[in-house]
């Protein structure tokens, strides 16, 4: 019976008009019933999965993604991510997990501003420069940049004590493909454990915590959109983040500039008078950028 | 890489105190990356599902559990009720879904009350007696029924319109085991298409209806709760239940009732003197529980 059960749900489908669609659904049925055939929950689990779900769709708003949470803790984003980065092959940078705190638009900002509205925390400079796998500029490139405070919290965990759009912006590459903002260096922390996704890490005994990064999502016509992050090298938990989001290639050094030293003409150099108080933090990124055709999924 | 991943993924949750737990959690990890690997979802195809995860979770309220309707939908509830349902060697009455109705206690009722506080529809009487594989009374056994009206309505959708507790009782069986109650002929229905369920059946082409059937809960002490309905005979699609939980064996007819016959005395004889006006309905059922450890999952 339960296997003439998978058919006839898997029959259901046979009018669906985009075949995409049928294709998907058939393979979500097909997984579904083999997992319950194999842990053979009782009702009492079944409905404890039912709240479980319901309660993650009551934690979200807004501003509160527990969807992508879930998704996360599970691996499941960053293997949907590894799926449509950009292969290794073609020398693109690796991309990595959106994560839930991309929910509000990015102020725009001009090149050179600070994203950091709050002042306080070691002040970082970002440099960076968006080319394609030949080293050649894309000019023009928009960087949308979101990150958290010094002390881990992005904005919309704190909308009474950070402004809207702190630690987030919306940059647009110049001429030569480079971008430059100034921030603080973001600390590590804790992904949000008040909702059903830190029960479910409690119960596990799995800690929260995530690396310190700074998100970017990198677009320009014609290449893939590039989903990454870059990651404060010594930042603790990059050997185990609560995501599974890190990427050896994605971990970068925020150097102390602490003399001023004269500058050797490079607009972009931490070199010269760069309008930071010293000592501060300099990243430098090269961001690579493959043709939209190149990624290995549309 | 991504093999390594399902594998970092599984290790989370090495340290997880509940073995069932961190068993279950496993299969849905391998079972989520193999779907992932397998229909390579774009990255706007992650977001849609998690999109759709986010509308069904929007649509649950307290008298709405749009979780149990996906899962019903998908056949993973029916599923799920023949995994825990007695075996059919047992000989116990067969159960089936629970469905998303059930999200209120029904209302304390007297053996012989009615359910339908509305009044019209076809009238109906359901009588029945619980017993075990062997045929032996049930004595005290608990009865908690629901449906909906004969336009196809429970009183959770239409507040407006009906009283809550319409359509819904708790009854306790006699020291015969025997159960009596007056309804209505409930009538087919379409699940609620407003949400976001509906816009997959729609997406799909597959219709939402259901045939008629009155919900059954059935419990005693020392017996497997059954979940159950009784279907009725002749209700269209009882061969294209949207949520494929019809079994032959639980079709039963409501017979019309129109004379007045000299009662054999019997007390719940329909041709004893019931009270009610005729014509109306007579569905009987027998209801078969077996002891709680002979149900195939605890």
């Amino acid at each position: 019976m339960s296997a003439t059960l998978t058919d006839e749900v898997l029959a259901s489908f046979a009018r669906t008009p985009d075949a995409r669609l049928r294709a998907v659904l058939e393979r979500v049925v097909v997984h579904l019933h083999e997992l319950v055939r194999e842990v053979e929950p009782t009702v009492a689990e079944w409905e404890a999965a039912i709240g479980f779900l319901t309660a993650i769709g009551a934690a979200c708003d807004e501003t509160r993604q527990e969807f992508i949470l879930l998704s996360d803790v599970l691996g499941v984003s960053s293997l949907v991510e590894a799926l449509n980065g950009a292969p290794v092959e073609s020398g693109g940078t690796e991309s990595t997990v959106l994560g839930p705190f991309h929910v509000t638009a990015s102020p725009p900002r001009e090149l050179g501003d600070s994203i950091d509205d709050l002042g306080g925390g070691r002040r970082a400079l970002v440099t960076g420069r968006v080319v394609d796998p030949a080293g050649n500029a894309v000019p023009g490139a928009e960087i949308d940049v979101w990150q958290c405070t010094e002390d881990g919290f992005y904005d919309v965990q704190q909308p009474e004590r950070q402004p809207a759009g702190n630690g987030r912006g919306l940059f647009r590459a110049d001429a030569d493909g480079r971008f430059r903002f100034r921030t603080v260096v973001p600390g590590h922390y804790p992904i949000p454990t008040d909702g059903p996704v830190g029960a479910l890490l409690a119960a596990t005994r799995r800690h929260p915590y995530r690396p310190a990064h700074v998100h970017l999502l990198v677009g320009a016509p014609g290449f893939a959109t590039l989903t990454t992050h870059l990651f404060v090298r010594g930042s603790p938990y990059l050997d185990a983040d609560a995501v599974f989001a890190v990427k050896e290639g994605l971990v970068v050094d925020f150097a102390e500039v602490d003399v001023d030293t004269a500058g050797d003409g490079a607009p972009w150099s931490p070199t010269v008078d760069d309008g930071l108080d010293r000592p501060y933090r300099h990243a430098d990124v090269e961001v690579v950028l493959v043709p939209a055709g190149l990624a290995s999924a549309p």
